[in-house]
This record gives C-alpha cells, structure tokens and sequence, in this order.
C-alpha cells in the first residue's frame, strides 16, 4: 500500500456535488465518511461503518471493504478476523456526497460480530415516550455463527 | 414541546448495550447518533441524517420523522417546508446502539431536496482507482417532483 496520503477530489460548487459526475467524497472534520452497508442480493441493511480516505481507497482498489474504526483507531478488512469479508458489488453516493452506499456481497453467514446476520436485530418498542423507559423488541434475532467459536480471546472483537 | 432536556437512559456494559432489552442510543460527542432511513413499504433507502437526542424525543412523540441538521445547527422536521413528511412505522438500532435505522412512509414523491425519491440517485463507476479521478454515473435519476416549485427562493433548501 502506498505511504502517500491519499486524496479524493475536493468538492465542488453544491451544483457540482449535486449534480455533477465527479465522485468528490466529503469527509468530515475527523476525515471519515458514513457507510450504509447492505447485501446486494437481499437488500437487507447489514451495518453501519465509516471509511477515511485510505479505507475508501483500499476498498476500490481490492474490492474488498476496508473500514475506519472509530473506537480502535484503526483500518480494518471486514472479516480479517473472522473471515466475514464483504465484496464490493456497488457503490453509491448521496445528493452531498457525506454518505456512501456500500451493496456488498457477504462472505459466510452474518455481518455483525455478535453472530447476526444484520447489527439491527432489535426495534424499539414504539408504546412509550421519554421518560417512560424504551423498551426494545428482539426480532430477526437468531445467530447464524458462534462468536467464541469465530473470535478467540485476543481476538479484535469486531474485525 | 418541553424546555427540559431530553435525556434518554445511559448505555451500559457493553454486554447489555448488544443483548440487552434497554434502548440506551449512544450519541456521540456533538450530541448525535446517524440515522438510515428507508421506505417502509418498498424498502428502499431513502436518506441518511443526524438527530440529538431532542429529535429523537419528537420523532417518538409525534411518529413524524424529526433530524438535526449538522450544517444549519437547528432541529427539523422532514417536510416542513416541503410537505414531504415522514411517518415513523419502525425504529431499529444497530449492536452497538450508535445507529439508528427508521423505516418510513414517505409523503408524497420524494425524499431528496433535489427531487429524486431517493438522495442515492448515482453510484460510483468501479473501473479507475485513485489518483485516477473517480466518477459518477446517474441511475434512478429521475425526478418525482420540481424543488424550485416546491422550495420558494427563501424557503430553507432541505427541509
């Protein structure tokens, strides 16, 4: 991988964001982007990640998705831990160009570290209103892998 | 509406944040959590936005979709100028409570403030790498409504 920084076009005018053809990725004042992440078959939203630069740029040139991990402060290959890798089929921008849409093809059964296919396996439960406590409802909630089988002890847990 | 800050219950151990039945949102050091917003009935996604932790009060209160805006510092309510609102159907959080997923009915035609149904109306051309510029190819461009029709000269652009 290159040592250089790696730059994307700085953006435009709002109608060249907009509007235009160049892919002019805005990052924000810590350098990342926010990542919607689905499968490309199914179309179910799988997770939510951010990139910097250098994980958008290993992402298009591997193909693979290369995330920023905002906790860890550090790149990571989905799946480099547990196999879980993610192949880039589409990539899609917003109107302002702050957001990108990933359409991933998941390698093995699930997403999410805690063994769900899908992060977003839980719906709030839409009966009560601050400050009534907010309940949330398990549903789409089955493991399709074993965490302590797929992370070991010194594991990253998320990778 | 209250002048009372809204608090929400604080996240806890991580264990109960992933498997817990608590919704504790995690909002970030600005004060807020992202949220991917899609069509209920079709399933698309529509848009990505912020709210604080007041949006959210509303959103649940009222069961009309209300965000933060990053760039005009101030809460709205999606389709006060527009007429384009949003009805909350679902709310989904991700493992780790920083995301949160609402599923929409989508009043009238569109959800993006250039037009479009959805704000992800083009999608990056996969055969150049950085520093190769990157570009952008328009899918599902159409527009479902005219914006200067229905955003007046003074009318806030995105709202």
């Amino acid at each position: 991988m290159s040592e250089q920084p790696i730059r994307f076009a700085p953006p435009g005018s709002a109608q060249d964001v907009e509007e235009g053809r160049q892919f002019t990725p805005r990052f924000d004042a810590g350098g990342l982007i926010v990542c919607v992440v689905s499968d490309a078959r199914s179309g179910e939203l799988l997770m939510v990640a951010y990139m910097n630069a250098e994980a958008l740029a290993r992402t298009l040139a591997s193909g693979q998705a290369w995330y920023y991990s905002r906790s860890r402060q550090r790149l990571w290959r989905k799946g480099e831990t547990s196999g879980h890798t993610q192949r880039l089929v589409e990539l899609r921008t917003d109107c302002d160009q702050d957001t990108l849409w990933l359409k991933v093809e998941q390698a093995q059964a699930g997403a999410c570290h805690t063994g769900r296919r899908s992060c977003f396996y839980r719906a709030v439960a839409l009966d009560a209103t601050p400050p009534a406590p907010l309940m949330l409802k398990f549903d789409d909630e089955a493991q399709v892998f074993d965490p302590a089988q797929v992370y070991r002890k010194h594991d990253d847990p998320k990778a």
